[in-house]
């Protein structure tokens, strides 16, 4: 079995080869005219002069009387002067200051006499309400240099100054081919072992941020000759070439053989982590780039060097990136061999901007779904502590991250319904909500990491759900728990219950499937184990940890596993059978500095509301 | 002369009644379904939910080779287990694992032996080196909630989780009436009394950010009836309707009372400085707005009206404003009457962000195209002292905002044309200059506003340019003046010098216009004065101040003024006679803590080149 190992470059220094090389070949954006009223957000190529001033001619800045200006010298309130019609001119706002007139009384400062004439009791200076010829634009000034993005209110100051047409870089377009056996149209039945394809649907989408069009050519199967021939219609139709997936060294993987034998492959392997097996090359003088399949490490070189292309081609510098500093929620381990990149979601809690690393998984789009930034942890960098300072790449913008109502603990998808009742009412704010267990509710409102969390701990000796845990973890009343639901917990089985298990003590005997330490599903299981004196040594699957309900629902319904503990709702969405063990309190716990909080209020006031009860019972297996 | 006067309404109270009225009336988004792969900037009108876990089956996570874990438990280096063919499977990444298997051994761990046969020395766990089903995604699971705008990510969530086709708003249409019988269509050669139509381009990119579309009709001149024609095809064929210009209340203002006839006015007239004539109605359950003629106010009409008109056809809350704390660089006086939109340009200077307020007037469209950023001076508020710390509404990136070279002092082309140069070959970084005089220049840098500024100061009794100055507002070494260049002073007179001026003295019996207090030229200016004896009173236009050489050449060649003192480069401009004055000595002066700062020395590294040089000599008047 052939395996090649890739270069392992870092970044600058691959991005420092690529724009020398894309220089010596003449890589570069053309250009066309377009009217300067369809120019917005296009990018011009030079300096844009004024050809005219703004205003051009001498304006009256007011509806009024164009006069003189040494005619009104002498007025007073105790010495008016009585302006006869021919001395004015009425004016409006805009219109030409006729010859011999330099200023313009408004109409609210004019006493009216008959026979049309008026009095005044103000001297008015010499251009006084006037808007004198190149007030706003001098003819002949700069009103944007080269490369500059055309925003709405320049449009605007390159009209007012008689620029009618605009030479503006072409957008580049961007062709994208989509390669793999396993890869799929986009469709609800995918076969096993088929693969959506989605990432050109992320990657066009990024380009129309890049400010590149794209097109999205056919999936393309793993095909040395097919591949190429892609590849070269695309370099005929196409600015810049990407090729999604086979960018790696394995059995399949043509990308870099074909660019190599249609040109220049620059840079095989960069020491990113996601992004490592990325190709950089060039073909008749255009950027052709190896994507990596996974869509998490394809974004990643999508936002380094393909933004970077897009930025060569605009002849502008590195597009500069929103960063904010935060405070690191728990420690992150990483290899000295990369600079890796960590998303996290950001939240502002009790004044302190919280950064809490997501998902790792190169596979896991939702961890980007879900981020509000990355960290990029840099290649001689071991790992980063828990409660350090860190810089933040932002994906979102930091008012919206400020406006977030940060809920980690126990999983419940009543938190998703509320959080959409909350969007569905215009509600100023969103909610974020990760899964880390009920404990991890008491230790994330503990350290000032949430503003609340849900928790479901079963005091194996009183009986008694959240109390003794609450006390016991945050004595200093740091926390306070609010009212929730009961909620069924039972066992999860496969429809028609095919193995016959009819309690907890039959898991012993089958295929389980856990909950992750700290989850208060799992704190059950373990209550469960030592009630019925079983060995968890015995049960298969045992170390087998999800996150959440649907997940443990998902591998059963899947045949990963024969059983799980979980919530009778996700029984249902995955239609499958349901031994219910116990009824349980699922609650808030609410950091006390944040009881007033708004975003707080909100979301407890729509749990509590009739409407949400609703809801609730539409999902099944909740109770008051 | 008639004159009605305007209700003046708090702006948070003029939105209120709006919201309540479009409620009443049912505004509200129409929708449709789109294709998820082109649903991208897209606003989805209910919650998505995974219709499919992602992955939808165990999907090996690694190239390598599938196997049931439990023959590799007993693998170590020491006792190496050898796996024949009939016990694995080859597998590529994403590829099923097939049935009785449940770990994937990677290509990189397997050490090949003969006849197919490898060996291994570790033990998998299982489910090892697997994506299991659901890893990413849990059928079942809410993918985004009521009213995300989808971004690139979450499309790709969304088609991973199965969903081909998504609900989304309809892009509201709003329909732009350009009105009054001054404005024509943009040109380079506009009539006397003509003003350029530029507003409905600005509109046009504004609405693009508010997700929105929009249909520019055809000006309509200020007649009555045609307005209101042009209103009711708009309401026929669009969502929302804007009416630009004739929102006042003067001789020619229609808008309120055709709104009026055809619907409701709510309000008319908000108490809010640029902006306050606004006509806030609707029409056929649709909103109409009356938006200022004014660029400036028109702007802020759309931004703070015309945008949540849009939220709410999306049910949105109200858009969210980025906001930085900064110091404000000098006074701001504001009026009782009126909640006022202070324009400002921002920079980090030392390590504070500084706020600067520029030009206030509503016809400037340059303080828009300026702006970083706008102050809001709350309405019960007489002022802001210098020094106090304000909120600031971003309009550009903050990043963009930090990478900004602050030069404030002389007016010289010559600025802009540097930032030209570095603009083309893609500096890091922009320029932002303003223009106000040398001594300006002085203060700004003692007082930490910007990193450099232009001066050219005239010691009179010396003869020497600046020193002396610097010496005397810099004693402490605060500010360091680096070489400039050499340019020429003279008098600006109409092409053929029709009024026959050969020298300063014959200034006395023209009109002269002037340049503001604390510019070199106005020092050179009273040095004349002085030198031949003049009496300043007897100047006619020396309280005509001007800001810039352009600006006072745009003056003589419109006729305002017959002469001025101005730098050749302006005079050729304008295609004016000069009569040379003097030789002058323009230099830079820079922080001292700035000398360093990469993009001071990229301006002068540019300054001081060979090509620079070459553009200067073809600008004319300048020495080296």
């Amino acid at each position: 079995m052939k395996h090649n190992y890739l270069n392992n470059l870092p970044l600058d220094e691959a991005k420092r080869i690529y724009k020398e090389h894309l220089s010596s070949v003449g890589f570069e954006g053309e250009t066309e005219t377009v009217r300067v009223t369809d120019a917005c957000g296009r990018v011009i190529k030079n300096a844009a002069y004024a050809v005219i001033c703004s205003p051009h001619y001498n304006a009256s800045a007011m509806d009024g009387i164009a006069v003189n200006s040494e005619i009104t010298y002498s007025a007073s309130e105790r010495t008016p002067v009585t302006l006869t019609p021919d001395k004015y001119v009425v004016v409006d706002t805009g219109d030409p200051i006729p010859e011999n007139c330099d200023a313009v009384i408004m109409v609210e400062d004019l006493i009216d006499r008959e026979n049309g004439n008026y009095d005044i009791i103000t001297a008015h200076h010499p251009w006084q309400n006037v808007r004198q010829v190149g007030e706003d634009i001098c003819m002949g000034d700069m009103i944007a240099p080269s490369g500059t993005t055309l925003t709405p209110s320049l449009c605007g100051a390159l009209l007012a100054g008689g620029i009618t047409e605009i030479e503006v870089y072409k957008k580049p377009l961007v062709g994208i081919i989509p390669t793999g056996d396993e890869i799929v149209e986009p469709t609800s039945n995918p076969e096993k072992g088929h693969i959506i394809e989605f990432n050109s649907t992320v990657f066009k989408g990024m380009l129309d941020d890049f400010s590149a069009e794209s097109k999205v050519y056919p999936i393309t199967p793993d095909k040395k000759d097919l591949i190429k021939q892609a590849v070269e219609r695309a370099l005929e139709e196409c600015d810049i070439v990407l090729v999604s997936a086979g960018s790696s060294a394995g059995r399949d993987d043509y990308t870099s053989e074909i660019i190599s034998s249609l040109g220049t492959v620059l840079v095989h392997g960069i020491a990113i982590k996601p992004g490592k097996p990325a190709v950089i090359g060039e073909a008749k003088g255009k950027p052709v780039i190896g994507l990596p399949g996974y869509p998490v490490s394809a974004i990643v070189i999508m936002d380094e060097i393909v933004s970077e292309v897009c930025s060569v081609y605009y002849s502008k510098s590195e597009p500069k990136r929103e960063t904010v500093k935060a405070v690191l929620s728990k420690k992150i381990v990483s290899s000295l061999k990369y600079s890796e990149y960590v998303r996290v979601s950001l939240g502002r809690i009790n004044g302190t901007l919280i950064a809490s690393p997501l998902a790792r998984g190169a596979g896991v789009i939702t961890s980007f779904t879900k981020s509000d930034g990355v960290l990029v942890v840099p290649q001689n960098c071991e790992g980063i502590e828990s409660g350090e300072e860190v810089e933040i790449r932002l994906h979102k913008s930091l008012c919206e991250i400020e406006n977030t109502l940060i809920i980690t603990g126990s999983h419940d998808p009543l938190i998703d319904e509320v959080s959409d009742f909350l969007a569905k009412s215009g509600a100023p704010f969103r909610v974020c909500s990760t899964h880390v267990g009920s404990m991890g509710a008491i230790y994330a409102v503990r350290d000032g990491l949430a503003h609340m969390g849900g928790i479901h701990l079963l005091d194996t000796e009183s009986g008694e759900y959240n109390k003794s845990y609450v006390e016991k973890y945050l004595p200093d009343g740091k926390g306070v728990t609010v009212k929730g639901v009961g909620r069924v917990q039972g066992l999860m089985v496969k429809k028609g219950n095919p193995l016959g298990i009819k309690e907890f003590m039959d898991t012993q005997s089958v295929r389980y499937v856990n909950r992750q330490r700290g989850a208060g599903t799992r704190i059950l299981c373990d209550y469960l184990i030592d009630k019925y004196g079983l060995d968890k040594d015995r049960i298969n699957g045992y170390t087998n940890e999800e996150f959440t309900h649907t997940a443990v629902a998902a591998l059963i319904a899947a045949g990963n596993a024969d059983a799980g503990l979980g919530i009778y709702s996700a029984a249902k969405m995955y239609d499958l059978d349901f031994i219910p063990i116990c009824n349980e309190t699922y609650e808030f716990l609410v950091a006390k500095d944040e009881l007033e909080n708004p975003m707080v209020k909100a979301f407890l006031d729509v749990l509590y509301s009739e409407e949400f009860k609703n809801r609730l019972k539409k999902m099944g297996g909740y109770t008051e």
